[in-house]
């Protein structure tokens, strides 16, 4: 394919996202709904199963895989393995083209890449859900248009910070009498250098698509260094780029994969390597920390985890906050990094439309509204998806442990999936005085991330204690997300200035169809990059500025 | 004065300045003519010696100063000494109300301070010119209109980074024949907290407008750490700036002045501590080194040394070459971190419209223009300035013995300031022969930086040689600026590709009256923040966008 049909085909594209970060009102080009994407998804699942996922890659010296689907399948599909001394130096070699081709060119090849990767949803969405553990309704839509939307996002933002300066500028200089002084300039936007992407377990295209896309944008190869349990639809991915690259004329080496062996740890000796001066990565906090204070000869962008609060004060539809809550906590068992953990709930209750609700009561309508969303076997296994590791469901058993339980874990059968193991979430109440948390040290369970279904009702002294230890949790733990509940004008400022304060992205009173762990592309910002969560929120300026550097040549004219 | 009153009277600069780095044309509002400006300065800056700088910043608990002019005056100026612990709080206490007046009031705030800095052009020329040693038409020039010019770029490009996204946004989402979802969003710009910019002795007000106005225009308070030798033009600056703040009804501790007493160190204490969230720092390697690996709390900014290298192939116009290069070597004594220090010359000559012309000619020929150009004491005083402090001295006296002279330093006497050293720059012929710097731990004297007035005619053993050499250089020390002399398409086109590639910034053929270690705000980035010399560039959206974060707040709507 041609750059000039590639421009045809996705400019407008490109000018709608640049329009719709600008607006940040409701766009997007990838529809949701599975109906509106042809083939047969799971077909085409089925035939990469067993089987090897060929790349072409320079340097490959061994196949290696071993995922099994958090369902109970064996996916047996192997990916080449990198001889890193090889690969390297072959994903540099077409840079200089790469860069030649300027802004608009890296944009809409990018694009290419999404569309075809669109293209392919369905197949996508059961890759995602055999290696997340997602259910396949979310799979699909948070693996598939979500996940491109975070990807087309951050092109367009990539595309407008190059296309700030202009590619070359006539200064000309008065000089009173004299002739003025004049030199001709050209700028050019040049990549840092390669790229590293280090993918995630639960959300390996959503969580990988923004680095990859903003990089490989600014001009820079990219290398993909997959979760090892969630290698395939990154393999996809590289696959896809790999094609549309060498269809348009550039160095299908620009981007690559770097599976590893089991227990290889590859992520700790490539994050260092000179070569790699970009990283993105999601993940835990300790190896998130340990890239940033020694990756230091790159720019490296982490997610990690935070302890993610919903202050309940007040409400004006009790029902509609319950349900919101109850699906906030289900959706994927809670293993995402926005869902909230810590309800922060006055120990002498809260006004609701439906009356004064002790705090007991609270708890208590909150569990039975979690119970009555997930009664259903088959609704709660749409809903829940599979525990993406045991790591989760051991967290999840010990969980119990920590106070009085008052909503216990339910164990649920996978009609098609026996070995799936799949669990409804638990409340757990726990003191939120004070004196718990307000001492150096202290142990109190809330002020830990426990990452999965697991959510704790912390009876705070008051509104007014709830916002102190909400301000302490962020800025010790950091937050990905923050809720509120509230009637009264008086929190509701108080509670922004907290966010405000500390940085991070605050929901008010959500009671219908959007839920607190939910962002949404081209509108609302995912984390904010100053807290202790992340150092960068999905998607800003300061994501694209620093992947390129702008060389300027200037001449006598 | 009332912020309607300011976006009245700045609304349009800021506009003019916005189209400026879109454009990146010629653009000033600070005329460069002393004729342009009234008032004593020299009278105003008088009133100043032995005086103390009254700021009226709580916990001050001493006075301290010291400062002696390059050109032997003692200013015998005092300096309140900050009690950190007491102001440090008292510079926050003014941020939510400077976050919540908005991009566009930072903004006009931030030009007023700059439009009554510019007034008083002609007093900062002096107190400039007698804390770096700068001669007075440079230190007018680059420390007046030039400094502010840097500072205006950097509030436009901090206003457009934080007006990309909208304040508020209406998002409905369509759920087919349902009502659709909606929210109403709101995005504040939030400053990361205090920020910290430790001036360099140079260029005071150069290097540290940038960094000053990018984080206060971004939201964040300012504590300025002066250079021992530099208190006065950035306390000039920091009375300024508390003026307008509190006449436009923000806290005037917004900035604030951290003088030292002599030997504190106070920079090292300062740049890591948990308040300190930004750093913008000039000077040496070894202290921002320290600072990007120590100061882990804090966006860290840094401009370092780096070797800056003129590659001379060929030319057409050889004399417009040598006067060219002889006033970039004699500008401030060789002072400025974008003056050439290696100038790269075939060892076989080069061709020229005036014949071929040997090594030893052409650096012979360069010596002469030297020569020529300060060949008149007081045109040398004009061009020289004074050297800033004694290493600079004794550099220049080391460098006779690192090869054969061609042009040794001549001391010149200042008809009006007796104490003041002024030197002419000093050439050295070394060997560039590729066998002395192509191996590892290479003692070659190109190699490292010479700051002042020393540069290296370096012969090498072609433009091929030469090319490379150049890479390793930038690569390995970094570079400022890059320049060279070419007739051939070819070469012209291989040292863009060295300079894209390694990231520095490249001036080819400059005969005229643009010299290679000068850049012109709004139009020309000064560094590229990709090699070894600087993390950062002046100024683009990498400087600005993560000074602040966006925080957003969504209701159900």
């Amino acid at each position: 394919m041609q750059l000039t049909e590639l421009s045809q085909t996705h400019r407008p594209t490109l000018d709608q996202a640049l329009e719709a970060i600008r607006t940040r009102e409701y766009w997007t080009p990838h529809p949701e709904h599975p109906k509106a994407y042809s083939g047969d998804g799971k077909a085409a699942f089925d035939a990469l199963l067993g089987g090897r996922i060929e790349l072409n890659q320079p340097g490959t010296d061994d196949w290696t895989g071993g995922e099994v689907s958090p369902y109970g399948v064996e996916l047996g599909i192997t990916y080449p393995h990198p001889d890193l001394d090889v690969l390297l130096p072959a994903m540099s070699a077409g840079t200089a083209a790469w860069r030649a081709a300027g802004p608009e060119a890296r944009a809409v090849v990018c694009l290419e890449i999404l569309a075809r990767i669109s293209a392919r949803t369905p197949e996508f969405a059961h890759a995602v859900m055999h290696t997340s553990g997602q259910a396949f309704m979310m799979a699909f839509q948070a693996g598939g248009p979500h996940a491109q939307d975070r990807g087309l996002e951050a092109v367009a933002y990539a595309y407008a910070e190059q296309v700030r300066t202009p590619s070359s500028a006539d200064w000309s200089k008065p000089q009173g009498k004299r002739d003025p002084l004049e030199l001709r300039k050209s700028f050019t936007a040049v990549g840092r250098g390669i790229s590293l992407l280090i993918g995630c377990n639960t959300f390996p295209t959503w969580n990988g698509y923004p680095g990859l896309f903003a990089s490989l944008a600014t001009g820079n190869p990219v290398l993909v260094k997959p979760h090892p349990r969630a290698v395939l639809p990154l393999a996809l991915t590289v696959q896809v780029a790999r094609e549309v690259l060498s269809e348009a004329g550039f160095d299908a080496n620009l981007v690559a994969l770097a599976a590893e062996r089991p227990g290889e740890g590859i992520a700790k000796s490539l994050a260092v390597r000179p070569e790699i001066r970009i990283i993105d990565y999601t993940g835990s906090t300790t190896f998130g920390d340990w890239l940033e204070a020694n990756a230091r000869q790159a720019q490296v962008y982490t997610e990690k985890a935070g302890v993610n609060t919903v202050v309940v004060d007040s409400t004006d539809n009790y029902k509609g906050m319950l349900s919101n809550l109850a699906f906030s906590l289900s959706l994927y068992s809670g293993q995402m990094c926005t869902t909230p953990q810590n309800l922060l709930i006055p120990a002498d209750g809260i006004t609701t439309d439906a009356g004064h609700k002790t705090y007991d009561e609270v708890v208590a309508d909150l569990a039975a509204a979690v119970g009555g969303l997930l009664g259903d076997d088959a609704r709660a296994n749409a809903l829940l998806g599979a525990l993406v590791n045991p790591d989760v469901r051991d967290r999840l058993e010990a969980a119990a442990g920590l106070g009085e339980v008052a909503l216990a874990s339910r164990e649920i059968a996978h009609p098609d999936f026996p070995d799936a193991v799949v669990r409804t979430p638990a409340i757990v109440k726990l003191d939120g005085a004070r004196k718990h948390w307000d001492t150096a040290g202290s142990d109190a369970a809330y002020l830990s991330e426990c990452f999965g279904p697991v959510s704790f009702a912390v009876a705070v002294e008051s509104t007014r204690s709830a916002l102190d230890l909400l301000r302490h949790t962020i800025r010790d733990k950091g937050a990905m997300t923050v809720g509120a509940y509230t009637t009264s004008t008086e929190v509701e400022q108080a509670v922004e200035e907290v966010c405000l304060e500390e940085c991070a992205q605050l929901s008010l009173n959500l009671t219908g169809g959007v839920y607190v762990n939910q962002t949404a592309a081209f509108s609302d910002f995912h984390g904010s990059g100053g807290n202790p969560a992340a150092n960068a929120a999905l998607c800003d300026g300061a994501f694209v500025a620093n992947r390129f550097r702008m060389v300027e040549v200037r001449r006598q004219a």
